[in-house]
């Protein structure tokens, strides 16, 4: 492991590897796994319980729910319904549903930037709700019972000039919803997680998470009603892919040595690089619709439609 | 004129035509018009200035500028430089812009919709600069004084299931701006105004107006700041042309004959046609090209750039 | 009707219906309908088979086949499949598909203007499979047969300086095509039939139709191979609304005067304005979707996938 | 140096100093630098004089010119006209444009993917002139000699189902230009030269070239007319930057142990990936206009519009 000289992963199943590969436990953090080999979708929890674990582990308490299913990048409508219905299943298990809910939900990111646009993207493909309930009444929706459903794309603060945390500070206070699902592009670790990875937290969003790197996060804390985190690595950082093909050449090496090492050898200047694939263009259009199939499923009760 | 068969324009200017077609004065509105020959610039001010006449006109009291520049539809770069520096020229008017002042630009409309996505074209087109100075000071912008711009496209009904109004009062609650600016697409009742016209209020954006029909406005009232409105029309409701061909037909019926005469001839398929310019999606963008730099002029004392 | 003002339409049924009005009876031309109460699917067939009946008609000898469905506006994904499988059947009583085809899909219109773009969108559809069975052989493809197809979408004059005419022809010539298919956005003169009705023929594109109006047509005339032209109107002449809307107004008067009532009625300045619906860049997307996946079934045997 | 790992750049610039690292000259192998101070603008004119000197380098004899501007990629309205303006006057030493020049432009790439739609960028940016010259004469266009511009976004294999330059052929054989300018994205060795970098060669597009693998190239040979090919790198192979990293690393290796080295080093699943600037979205667009105006003006004697 390369000691201090942490490389960034907005996936808490990454961090948790650092660890493994130590074969260090660490207290207050629990990881269970499943893997459904008939769809080859492997399913990873991470909880992080205690304090301790929270500064171990460099993000909140909560729970980190990892979905990687390798087919996610191919085009195949079936495969996307099963892990739209995924998602679904563990929003059930994070909101109670049996109640009725309103819930907004944030495409975090800069719809201008393809590996950023995930979330933008996620908002558009959503069946709005909100508005027709409270104007005409659940009947209107020929339904006993729906969920109110409202979305927005705040931009970034560059288009803007305010933090999103404002913008959605200012929606929640006024339209006071009763959960905040943030939808955000991510930067993983290992480009092997690319555009087939889903995470989906309690936590919400973390400051300094995302591709554009969002200065305040998206949590409870300040929206001060439910948030959960939905998100999908789209990038690495081009820096991580020659420190991860040098990983075992350091091993000799102490940690001190490690980090001069590495800051000899990786250009500063590909701190301002990407790495994504070629397709990302394509496979974020996927992928925007399958979280988006999810989230109506969970709340509209409904099958996927053009 | 056509009685109480009233079709719908959102310029203040088209309102007034109506009865000056008729030779009626109306108390409580005045209108004076000056035009710059040079540059074939028409301005039209309307001021509403009583009950009366804000009845009268079917819109609040204030005050409506109308510029009217033939050549705005043309790709001249030089010509709309200009118009800019007329946005900018009558906004110094609306805002005292010796005192540094905070402006919160909303891009209204539905950026799917070509001929609704002026305004958000608007905002993508501004420099936002409140995050900046907030941030690192005035100092940073090399500037002694500089107002603090940011920006908002809020999406439409549909699209966000809340209204417009909700969303633009909670950002106006977080971020407390000094004046709001809501630019929009809007609706004219004469083809010839469309994609060469400018509509500059202090009264905001009144209720039901728009290409995309707002049901709630954004007016002082309900913000609790000053509001200013820029508007462009970019359509017509098609029921409208038919109606205006056939208007001195009519001279010869009274009221009742001409209604129902209209309602037997004009099909309520009609009212979801729009007529539009056959080039209106490249106006759309030099149009929201030209009000985006009238505003950092206005407020950033720049000229254009790419 | 309205004698020698002739109102343009690229529909030859529209045409039919011109002299319907009158009850006369043309020779050379063959109208036969069909409805499919279930589907709610009118299926027309125009066939000229005279140069007579080309003459009165304003359009060469052939077959125009029309399919009107009133809920292909909407975004229904399985009557869109529907409409689908009855374009693969129709192509495929147009083009011999017992034995391999090798099909070039032309997508005419201007990309940039969305009641144009239906063309490109459909190229953009499409699955290709020329490159790969040319390359691999059928076996790569796992079918036991399986047609070429390829697509272009060659752009506009005022886009590329070149006829449209000249840019296919060059590839057709290189690449050596058994059909061209010209898919292109139409102009129709019944706004009760934009966005769901689809048009197909074996006479290929006429020269001065489309939204944008090709100067050159596509036909086997200039490109020496069997041309199929599917089209859908999405727009109407602005002038023509006045026109309907007047029609009955007009009985009393003859031909002449007709004309000149209407040339005075009629502002010149509305030839260059649009009638389309307030929705046409959402419905364009579904329809391109629609026909591009009749296209896939045609050639490659297949169902609809995202 | 990597002995026979021979790392891909579409910059002969950049293959020239692989040698240079190594003191080591080629016969048949010119190369002149001038540096412009004021501009910040680098020009270097790589020669292949020699059937030897192209073997050596990879590529077929002729002329590269690489103009490096580190700030091309920011958004300088100027600068970039500058930039224009160099384009221009290097494609006036490569074309007689003292008589009147058929010109077609060709924009290679994938409009699809980011880094590869440069040059479908450039074709819409660019005004054509061919179809009004041939149409009304040089005098509608108030000028007296102008060039014939013409232009074409041939697309790539997977959308067409057809080699590229089949397309062109076609398309040069029935319009008959005297020249082609094909327009890519390139693939560059170094992060550094990333959207700041323009290569411009008299030899025209390379088989496997560009960011999107162009199997067949564009070439006199293949088209039979003078080929320039204009290029930016806006994309290094994600192998590379690892690559790059350890090169000091390995100086201590021989050929052979070096290429074993980094076999394993470097996963496979490395070269379906990107390394791109995080900007890239946005600099294309710069570019494009950049390219288009000095394509502008090299042809129309114009300066830059919006």
């Amino acid at each position: 492991m390369l000691g201090n000289y942490r490389i960034r992963t907005d996936l808490a199943l990454e961090e948790t590897e650092r660890f493994s590969e130590e074969n260090v436990e660490i207290r207050g953090v629990e990881v269970s796994e499943s893997y459904d080999e008939e769809k080859d979708v492997r399913t990873t929890v991470v909880k992080i319980t205690t304090e301790n674990g929270a500064h171990a582990m460099g993000r909140p308490q909560g729970s980190y729910i990892t979905i990687e299913a390798p087919n996610l990048s191919l085009p195949d409508e079936d495969y996307h319904r099963e892990i739209s219905k995924e998602i679904a299943r563990h929003l059930a298990q994070l909101i109670d549903l049996d109640k009725e809910q309103s819930v907004l939900v944030v495409g975090l990111g800069n719809s201008a930037i393809t590996a950023d646009s995930l979330g933008p993207h996620v908002v558009e493909n959503l069946r709005m709700t909100r508005h027709v309930i409270r104007e005409y009444g659940l009947k209107s929706m020929g339904e006993e019972k729906m969920h109110q459903t409202s979305g927005i794309i705040p931009g970034v603060m560059a288009q803007t000039g305010m933090e999103t945390s404002e913008i959605v500070q200012g929606v929640v206070e006024e339209t006071k919803p009763d959960v905040v699902i943030a939808v955000d592009a991510l930067a993983a670790r290992s480009t092997r997680r690319l555009n087939r990875t889903i995470q989906i937290t309690d936590t919400g969003i973390n400051p300094g998470s995302g591709v554009g790197n969002h200065r305040n996060g998206l949590t409870e804390d300040n929206l001060h009603v439910k948030v959960i985190g939905i998100g999908v690595p789209t990038v690495v950082d081009a820096a991580t892919i020659v420190h991860d093909s040098m990983a075992h050449l350091l091993d000799a090496l102490d940690e001190r040595e490690q980090k001069e090492f590495l800051e000899e050898m990786i250009s500063p200047h590909l701190h301002s690089m990407f790495v994504t694939p070629k397709d990302v263009d394509e496979t974020v259009k996927y992928l925007s619709f399958t979280i988006s199939e999810g989230l109506n499923m969970a709340f509209l009760g409904e099958e996927a439609r053009v």
